[in-house]
């Protein structure tokens, strides 16, 4: 049996919401089994007063409240002392943090404890993100209503890189964003499905071709859906041939 | 009161997860209120044979399952079934599809209704994304378990732009993403915050001086975190000085 190898606690205002999606699947397995866990702390609790208030209105004006140093402080102390603090490291999601890619999400295996703050409103007062040395992560250049789903993202992508996560019947090998091209469209049975045919190329079981078309369509796909990804490929591609 | 703006249908192997995250805070709220439905239709239902397999291998060799087209497709048509189809978008979340931009959510909510397909395994078969027009959308480089997790990230994004989503206490004017920089840092009370001070000038009431610093600060971070956005951002203003 594996250890547990990763120790996640989540800050948020909204505790309920995990495991969640987290508790199904592959993810929802390895955390029966103990290969990471997940603790929340609930950031209402260090709220100011009667009402437990977590935010104020931004000093500079503006639209929008703003969580506050001393509370979130607070809560992140909490999450300090519930890990050993060896190799922690704490995230907040937030739409000017840095994208997370598939290579963000590998260097953060070299972890095994992750505190991950869950942003709400307008934003984070930016005192107790320096203090604590956070990194700030962002899913991709929309806006979501908290950081909760990000967070559920980011454990997803980490969770399932544990060794030990994914069984036989789900694939690490062929992945995509590894080669800086999409993956080709994938086929099963039937062969002719109302007649729609499989490309018939796919069949032959002639690897060298078929390798090359999966190339070639991969290589349209990304040209069409992911036109930044497709020059980083070109380029790179100039230097290995320069290379030989 | 606001009418329902908004039906989705999702197609998922986990019907449980859902609403999950949606039905917290805003985007919760909306729900009760009836400012958009949310139902799920279950893959599994549809599945073949005893055992409802829903997947096969690929017709190419390699490793994974593959989403069999017309175990998805009696799902898609069961969707169908259940809206007018009058103003419809299908989606199936796809690490090949178009990346899920603020621009892209805005363009969606043109559409009534949304059926969100969420792969897993593999991949889905490329024949029932075609004979359904279906737009691959990506929220990200990087590799989730399924799509389960995609499909509540675009709802987030679409729901909390709705008409009577947000309310007073939450704001939509200045956000990130809608010219080219990321949001500068955010400061509320208390101004000294254990001998970590809010800058100075966010605290003159000068809006001139706050808004240049919050540009030159936001520049800074941009730079900084998301260089791809800070060329953009470069480009652009230069057609406009060359305009002027």
């Amino acid at each position: 049996m594996y250890k547990t190898q990763l120790s996640a606690k989540v800050i948020t205002l909204y505790p309920e919401l995990f495991p969640g999606p987290l508790s199904a699947s592959v993810t929802g397995r390895a955390l029966e089994n103990k290969l990471w866990s997940l603790e929340t702390i609930d950031l209402k609790k260090y709220g100011r007063g009667r009402h437990k208030k977590v935010d104020d209105k931004p000093i500079s004006g503006g639209p929008g409240m703003i969580l506050m140093p001393d509370v979130l402080d607070e809560a992140v102390l909490k999450a300090n002392s519930l890990i050993s603090g060896k190799n922690k490291l704490i995230v907040c999601m937030s739409p000017k943090g840095i994208p997370l890619s598939q290579n963000l999400v590998k260097n953060m295996l070299q972890y095994n404890e992750i505190i991950i703050v869950c942003g709400r409103f307008e934003g984070i007062d930016q005192r107790v993100i320096d203090k604590h040395k956070m990194k700030e992560v962002s899913i991709g250049d929309f806006i979501l209503t908290g950081g909760e789903l990000g967070a559920m993202v980011l454990l997803d992508t980490i969770v399932r890189l544990l060794p030990g996560t994914l069984g036989n019947a789900e694939s690490i090998i062929s992945e995509s964003f590894t080669d800086d091209l999409l993956e080709a469209p994938q086929f099963t049975k039937p062969i002719d499905w109302n007649g729609m045919k499989v490309p018939e190329i796919l069949r032959t079981g002639d690897h060298q071709r078929i390798l090359e078309w999966k190339n070639t369509t991969a290589e349209q796909i990304t040209k069409k859906n992911r036109p930044d990804l497709f020059i980083k490929y070109v380029e790179k591609n100039k230097k290995k041939i320069k290379r030989k």
